[in-house]
């Protein structure tokens, strides 16, 4: 076998070498992800990547999440930005900056080389977008069949800025919740796929990095009690965990909730409920009522939160009850999703 | 469903819901995760961790590493603490003090939890002894199939102490070559439970966590060249990193290698040289000459170095070849691995 030749991009696959820690794994690394991810610290090729500290940092964050959406590539987006989007927005729900990304892949073998430079194309734009770069990584090979084309598990560092406490203990009865626009748009483009559904306007996930909206946002109201992006499980388990930690009820109103008509009617055909869909570039953020107004101004002048709107408010409740005012009056709970709607979602 | 009742530990099985973001996901993270890991970052539940900085840290480290070996528990361990040891290593290599790890787990549907139960608590039980808390984490399921039992992707950050720089760079032709004890026994202990080999003393994997002799080794000689720890493609691979990244060639002394005589044999029986094995508990040290003869006596002073060697030396070769001296006096070419010697090892 001969490493001299360039790797073949069109045609090649991965195969088990790739993952052997000798000639074909290090030309992998070179060719594919060196050079799109393209930063000195992958460049200097050590175990793991140094950086300096911005000065004054007190406080970092960590965050991972490991991706296995099916299929791989949808419309919208594809594994390898939402790897990137996932990580990047973990660290800003926290309040912090995120400054580098971690990669790891487990790749079976026989994954077109084609798909996986795609990916990686992905990653890295989405990557130089958010300004995040992929420091440090690592790839395993698994045999066909004991895994499924690629996982990829992303972990962000990031910095916090003095004063900056963002928790869900933080709630207080009469605090209001926002949303940064429409939601279920990932979920349901990806169900679609699956299903094997087309609707006259084509439903595009959502994926994107939300940290610009999140610095912005902490800018202008510093005293947000706290942020999560409605990823598995929806704005449903999002209110629930909110209600679980604060000791409080979430009421929400149901003709506030912003969600496009075409998802509406997919969900309808699909048998979901879009509370309950994923998104990946939407966020859920609790704040004092008397800076909720300010809030949803300055999100909706950011690209990300042009759709942002108030839908509900936290309530006194003991029993921590998550319940939706209904577009016919009427309240119905929003209880956590028991069992699975929507398997590799992200 | 009802999810009142803790979980069934011993003839439960993960299914999809585990990872739907909903109740079942919760309850796990919360009965396993958070039960055996263990502390104030995770039981926060927040998107991510946040940790405050050691003062005077001026450069951060960032490695992951995802596991995936196969079986997943063998002689000397599981990939759980395979898991904390890899990153953790990882860290240390570039002679950062590890501080925090996080950890993503890919579960296939069906996997007994009673294992993964065992797998959490020896991962928690390497941690704690290593001193470096899984502080964040998160839990995907694919469908029965698509992935095989589970995968642990971790990455951990650590600080660099001011003044040390590992680089492979600046290994100059005269430095010496250590390494801290026998070589080979991970992979042929993995390799000899896929085979079925049983041998008169068992063979044990010696993964195991570095970082207490890579911090006495630096304080000892703070001008070590370059570290590295010798997993996938074993001794040979990290020899030619270093001959490649430092312009020079590698002469090492077969006889100066410690190998074990159960090991040596398991080789010759299994066709395998025991330069390209891996190691998940040694590390490869690049000194200058001067300096050998204290960081020895320092290594093997410590319990992780007991066994450690000089087993050669960095020459003047514009090719950047390694060669060993045979225990027959002559020489011949250690290349990198070329295809694929021993799959799913780490």
């Amino acid at each position: 076998m001969s490493y001299s030749r360039p790797i073949d991009f069109k045609n090649g696959r991965v195969d088990l070498s790739h993952g052997s820690g000798g000639r074909a794994m290090a030309q992998l690394i070179r060719e594919l992800f060196v050079r799109h991810f393209d930063n000195d610290y992958l460049r200097a090729q050590n175990d793991g990547a140094c950086f300096p500290l911005p000065a004054g940092a007190g406080r970092m964050v960590m965050a991972t999440d490991s991706h296995v959406v099916s299929p791989l590539f949808f419309p919208g987006g594809d594994i390898g930005c939402l790897s990137v989007h996932g990580t990047v927005n973990d660290v800003a729900m926290t309040g912090g900056q995120p400054l580098y990304l971690a990669a790891g892949f487990i790749l079976e073998e026989g994954f077109p080389l084609a798909d996986l430079q795609r990916i990686v194309i992905s990653m890295a734009a989405a990557a130089k977008e958010a300004g995040v770069p992929i420091v440090t990584g690592d790839t395993k090979v698994v045999e066909q069949g004991k895994g499924d084309g690629v996982f990829i598990t992303t972990t962000g560092v990031g910095v916090v800025a003095p004063g900056i406490e963002l928790a869900p203990q933080r709630i207080r009865p009469g605090d209001k919740l926002l949303v940064s626009g429409y939601l279920g748009d990932h979920g349901v483009a990806i169900m679609s796929l699956r299903e094997n559904l087309s609707f006259e306007t084509a439903i595009e996930s959502d994926t994107a990095a939300l940290h610009g909206l999140v610095a912005a946002m902490l800018d202008a109201v510093p005293g947000i009690r706290s942020l999560r992006d409605p990823t598995r499980g929806g704005l449903a388990a999002v209110l629930n965990e909110f209600a679980e930690a604060a000791g409080c009820g979430m009421l929400i109103h149901e003709k506030a909730i912003p969600v496009r008509g075409a998802v509406a009617a997919a969900c309808e055909l699909l048998g979901l409920d879009p509370l309950y869909v994923a998104n990946e570039g939407k966020l859920v953020a609790v704040c004092p009522a008397e800076d909720a107004e300010r809030l949803l101004a300055v999100m909706r002048a950011h690209p990300q939160g042009r759709d942002a709107a108030i839908i509900g408010e936290a309530i006194v409740d003991a029993n921590g009850f998550v319940q939706m005012e209904t577009v016919f009056g009427g309240r119905r709970m929003v209880d956590w999703l028991s069992g699975e709607q929507l398997p590799r979602i992200c």
